[in-house]
């Protein structure tokens, strides 16, 4: 099993001996409940890195329902193992009075950034996403962090911060792993009863057909979006939160098509909400 | 003259062979006009680090108003003089489009902490003020910084900034430096007019009177600050913006002073915001 520490103090002494040999250090934020899609980033950084380093803490500044929190799964075990075999040397996994010892009265803001989308429904959410991960910069200092490009809000917000607050830290985006219809893994799979399994593929159907309707020459933003939303009529029980067509930086809204565009959705499944984009091209 | 350096990559390459070295490195951020205040920062980062650096940035976001932006003082060349007096050994010393290259998108907010005293009276001041402090800190990635207790609630936005954030970086607060009368330095100073001037001290002495107060044994807020706000009465000419007494970390209010308080003010003279502050014991 690799080693696991909780205590900031220790972990800033031990990298400090790892750095101090000239080591690469690569950084997996996670909360923990990690499936094939935290394997592909702990995978992808561990061939990039001397020590590999996966952080697992529940953020609480980042939940904006207190019961989402409460009932978000704690699997150690399983994600020991996970770590195990994904060649991680080191876990991280402080208790929330490590990382809060006492009230946070500073945080890391971007509301162009964190307005739209999943931002629009989680008032808070990125704020604390972003919080969080600047602290878990700031005590591992890696060199290189990796993100997966499922939490497109998530990347772009921690992307901007890296430049705009001049962090000494490669981000590295890390694709998609997807289920063979198409459904973008997530903890969250795991509360689907059988009928919502086999209606959720249609958010990655919808977000492929507007990619594929821009890719042959559609250029404008509302035809796309009302065709894909079409894809959802026959399935009554998945309710849209957004389907929304952005640029990839800024995640602005755009009427036409004339660059890089960032295809992102969330769908309600009964009480489980799932999130999924595509980038184009 | 000290080596002046404009561009981040060129002075992270610089800082790289500095710290593979094992040299400290001590920061003092200004925005210029230095004065004897700034020497003082200056002196005590001499003698605690093996490399002292200056920045000297405008930084155009902390300002609420353009025109004061514009009026700032620009005075390089005497500043250049007055770092080498004080042994720096490299000015930083960045155009805005080289912290700035594009819209920042990304901010330090510390709500709690800016909503009373300066930052009630200057909106975005202190979310300006920690960002660009962020972002030197990340840049320069010194051991120590070192901040004049002057700016007390700057101080304090920035203290608990590295705190909540984890920052690998020790502020050193410096004792405020005044004239024989008891004015604090400031670059505003030089704005007043010789009557001004000889009304000035008086925001000192209304500050000195509370703690006094307090020392002799006086526990209620209300009474300190009344007897305080008295000593303005001789000088029409000069116009309280704030004067207040709050907790020293938290920067709230207390009606009982039941351990250590910051006593803290704003005064306008004509066109000329002075600010000072004493801390009790």
């Amino acid at each position: 099993m690799p080693e696991v520490i909780a205590g900031i103090a220790p972990l800033r002494k031990r990298l400090a001996l790892v750095r101090g040999r000239g080591a690469s250090i690569g950084l997996v934020p996670t909360m923990g409940a990690l499936h094939a899609g935290h394997a592909k980033l702990l995978n992808t950084a561990r061939q990039e890195n001397d020590m590999l380093i996966a952080s697992v803490f529940v953020n609480p500044i980042q939940f904006d329902r207190p019961e989402d929190l409460e009932n978000y799964p704690r699997t150690m075990e399983a994600d020991l193992r996970l770590c195990e075999t994904s060649g991680v040397d080191l876990v991280f996994a402080p208790a929330a009075s490590d990382l809060y010892p006492r009230e946070q009265l500073t945080f890391v803001e971007s509301p162009l950034l964190s307005a739209r989308l999943c931002g629009a429904h989680r008032p808070g959410h990125f704020r604390g996403v972003a919080t969080v991960v600047l602290k878990l910069f700031n005590i591992v200092q890696p060199d290189r962090a990796y993100f997966g490009e499922k939490d497109a809000q998530q990347l772009a917000v921690i992307r901007r911060m890296v430049e705009d607050f001049n962090l000494p830290v490669t981000v590295v985006p890390v694709a998609t792993v997807r289920e063979e219809d198409g459904l973008a893994l997530s903890s969250r799979n795991k509360h689907l009863t059988r009928e919502q399994r086999t209606v959720a593929p249609v958010l990655s159907r919808a977000l492929r057909l507007a990619a594929d309707r821009i890719e042959r020459g559609e250029r404008c933003v509302e035809s796309v979006r009302s065709q894909s939303l079409a894809s959802f009529a026959p399935y009554p029980e998945a309710r849209v939160e957004y389907f929304e067509l952005v640029d990839p930086e800024t995640l602005q809204p755009m009427e036409r098509i004339d660059g890089p565009v960032l295809i992102a959705a969330a769908m309600w499944l009964g009480p489980t909400r799932l999130i999924d984009n595509v980038l184009w091209p």
